[in-house]
C-alpha cells in the first residue's frame, strides 16, 4: 500500500499477477482495475460529467494538450478547475500533452529543454517543457498528473529510442520536482518508454521506480503493433513496474487487451475505443461487435445486447438505433456511446470480480470474441 | 367538452379568449395550452423519447413525410408503432406530410387526386393522396392525424389560394372518411388554410367545423410574415375555430407568438425553434436570447439562466457551454437543446397558470423580450 498523503492504493485481492484494489487521490476513489474513458476536450462526447460518474466510472482521462490550447488552462482554473468545469466528481487524470505534441501538432522541434510545435488549431507556436506541462496540469486541477515524455515514432530504431528514453528520464525528474513544488496533495505518475526493447524498458522502469512517483505508467504500447504483440509486450513490461504502486497502461485498449493486461497486473487504462467506436456505429457486445448501420438490423426489434442495462438496450430496438444512424440523428451516436461505455464498465466489473472475488466470473467470452 | 370516444377535451379555466384544459386521446393526456416539440425523424435530436416526457412534454409532433420515406411506415408499424419505436409514452401528433411535400420535395405535381413528387433523399417518385396520407399515419400509429392539405407558397395570389382552399376542403373530407375507416380510437384534425384572406379562412373554417373532425388547426400562418402580422392573423383566425374543440396553430413559434396565440384561444403548438436554435447555440432566457458562442461568455461562471432547472443551468457555466460549442463537442448542442425545451415548457406552465389559475403569473417579460 502506498499512502503518502497524496495517493492511497490498497490491494484487496490477487490472482496470480492480477490484483484488485482501490485508488484514492484527494478523497476521490476508484476501484481498480479501472477503465478511464477519455474526455479529450473536457467532455465525454455527449455524456455530461455527472452522468459519466453515474454510469460507474470513478476516473477519467482529460487531455492537457487540447485543454491547454482551448479553452486554455487559465480559463479552466478561473472557473474552479476541471472537476467543476465539466461537473465530474470522480478522479481526473491528465496526460502531459506530450503524446499529442508528437502525433497531432505541426512542425515539432525537440531539444533537451522541451519541445516547440505549432498548434493544430491555429498554427500558433507553442513551447512545452516539463515544468510547463506540470503547471498546465496543476492549473487544470487534475488529481493525477502525468510526466512529459518524448514519444518516438513506432518505427524508430534502437538509438533513437534510447535517446528518447534518456531525455524522458531527465524530463521525468524535472516534472517530479516541478510537481512537488506546485502541490502536496495531487499525484504524479512517471511513464516508462523504450519501445519494444525489454532492456531499455527495464532500465527506465528501474530508474523511475527509484524516484518518488505515486504510480508508474507504460507508454508507447499499442501504437500500431499486432494484437498478439501488444499482449506479449504488456505481459513482459507490466511486471517491471513496482508492485506497490498503481500501474497504468496508457491508450489501451480492446476488451481482450484489457483482460490480458489485467492478468499481467495492470490497474488503470484509458482508451477512446468505446466512445469513438460508438460514434461510428460499432457497438460492443459479448457476442462480438454489432455494426448498427447494417441493413440486417432494419427491422430487428431486439436490443443491441440482451441484459445490458444501458438506456439504448433497455428502451430501444436495434431497428431504432439503425434508423437514427442512417438518418444522421445525433441521438444515435449518443446512445451508442453510452452503450459502449456501459459495456466497458461491465467488463471491468467482471474482471474485478474474477480476481479473487466471491464468485469468479466466466470471462471466456472475452478470449472468444476479441 | 368533446368526448366522442376518440378525444376528450376538457376546458377547466378561461381568461377572455384564452382557455386552459386537458386533451386526452387513447388514454394519453396533455395539459393545454401545450407546446409540442418536433421529433422530425422520430427523434428529438439528442433527447431520448422517455426523457422528452420526463422534461414535461405530454405531446410531440412527428413528421409523416420524413418517417414515411425513412425508415418507412411499415418498418415502424412492424416494430409496434411510433410510441414504442421512439420510446415516448405521451401523445403523438403526426402531420400529413403535405407541408414538407410543398416545401422540401423536388418536382412536385398537384392534381385533384393528390400530389406526386420526388423524394429529397434519393429522387424516387412518390405519390401522396389524402387516403395514403391517412394510411401512413395509421401505420405510424400516431394518436392525432392531420389531414393532407395543399399549401400554396407565401406570395400566392387570391385565386391560387382560393383554388388551394377548395382542393384542401375536398381532400379534408376524403381524409376524414379514410381515417374513420381505419380507426375508431385515433383522432383526426382538419386544417384551415386560406392565406391571409379572412373571408377564405372563415369559409374554410365553417366548412371544416361542420364535419366530424376531433379538432381544427390553422395552417399557413408564420410562413414568412412579420411578427406583428403573425399576431394579427392569429388573433383574427383563432376565433373562427369552434370553441368546443381543440385548436392547433401549426409551426408556431416564438415565445411572444405563443403568448399572443394563447391569448387568442389556441390550445396546441408545434415548432422546431427550441431544438433548432439550441443546436445552433441560441439559448432562450427570460432576459432575451443568449448567443453562447460569444466571447463574452468565455470566462463566465454563471449559468445560462439563473433559476432554470435544466441540466445545463444546474450543473454548468456559460463558459463551459461556450467551450463545448467552440470545440465542436456534441454535448454543447445537446445541453442547449435541453435548456431550450425546458424554457418552452416553463413558458407554457406560466401561460397555463396565467389563465384563471390560483396565482396569475407575471408574463410581462414575454412582451418585453420577444
Amino acid at each position: 500500500m502506498v499512502s503518502g498523503g497524496r495517493v492511497e492504493f490498497r490491494v484487496v485481492a490477487r490472482r496470480a499477477a492480477a490484483r484488485r484494489g482501490e485508488l484514492t487521490v484527494r478523497g476521490r476513489t476508484t476501484p481498480t482495475p479501472a477503465f478511464m474513458p477519455v474526455a479529450t476536450q473536457g467532455a465525454l462526447k455527449g455524456i455530461p460529467g455527472r452522468r459519466v460518474a453515474e454510469l460507474g466510472f470513478g476516473a477519467l482521462l482529460a487531455n492537457t494538450y487540447h485543454l491547454g490550447l482551448r479553452p486554455g488552462e487559465e480559463v479552466v482554473r478561473s472557473l474552479g478547475g476541471l472537476h467543476r468545469f465539466m461537473d465530474y466528481p470522480g478522479l481526473i487524470v491528465t496526460d502531459s500533452g506530450g503524446f499529442q505534441v508528437f502525433s497531432l501538432a505541426q512542425r515539432r522541434a525537440v531539444d533537451d529543454g522541451g519541445v516547440t510545435f505549432r498548434s493544430h488549431l491555429d498554427g500558433a507556436a507553442v513551447r512545452l517543457t516539463p515544468e510547463r506541462a506540470m503547471a498546465i496540469q496543476h492549473a487544470l486541477d487534475s488529481d493525477v498528473a502525468m510526466v512529459l515524455d518524448e514519444c518516438p515514432p513506432a518505427g524508430a530504431g534502437r538509438m533513437e529510442v534510447a535517446a528518447a528514453v534518456a531525455r524522458s528520464l531527465d524530463w521525468a525528474s524535472r516534472c517530479l520536482a516541478a510537481h512537488r513544488a506546485l502541490s502536496d496533495d495531487r499525484a504524479v505518475f512517471g511513464i516508462v518508454q523504450g519501445g519494444r526493447d525489454a532492456l531499455l524498458r527495464r532500465e527506465m522502469a528501474d530508474a523511475l521506480a527509484a524516484l518518488d512517483f505515486d504510480g508508474l505508467a507504460l507508454g508507447g504500447v499499442a501504437v500500431g503493433e499486432e494484437a498478439a504483440t501488444i499482449r506479449d509486450e504488456v505481459e513482459s513490461f507490466a511486471g517491471m513496474l513496482p508492485a506497490g504502486r498503481p500501474r497504468y497502461l496508457m491508450g489501451v485498449g480492446s476488451p481482450r487487451e484489457l483482460a490480458a493486461a489485467v492478468r499481467a497486473g495492470i490497474d488503470l487504462f484509458d482508451c477512446v475505443l468505446p466512445t469513438r467506436n460508438g460514434r461510428n456505429g460499432f457497438l460492443f457486445t459479448r457476442d462480438g461487435v454489432v455494426k448498427i448501420r447494417n441493413a440486417a438490423h432494419a427491422r430487428d426489434p431486439a436490443p443491441v445486447e440482451a441484459g445490458c442495462p444501458c438506456a439504448a438496450c433497455t428502451n430501444h430496438s436495434r431497428a431504432y438505433l439503425r434508423h437514427l444512424f442512417v438518418a444522421d440523428e445525433m441521438l444515435g451516436p449518443l446512445l451508442a456511446t453510452e452503450h459502449n461505455l456501459v459495456f466497458f464498465r461491465r467488463l471491468m466489473d467482471d474482471l474485478r470480480l474474477a480476481i479473487g472475488g466471491d464468485a469468479p466470473a466466466d470471462l471466456g467470452w472475452i478470449e472468444q470474441r476479441y
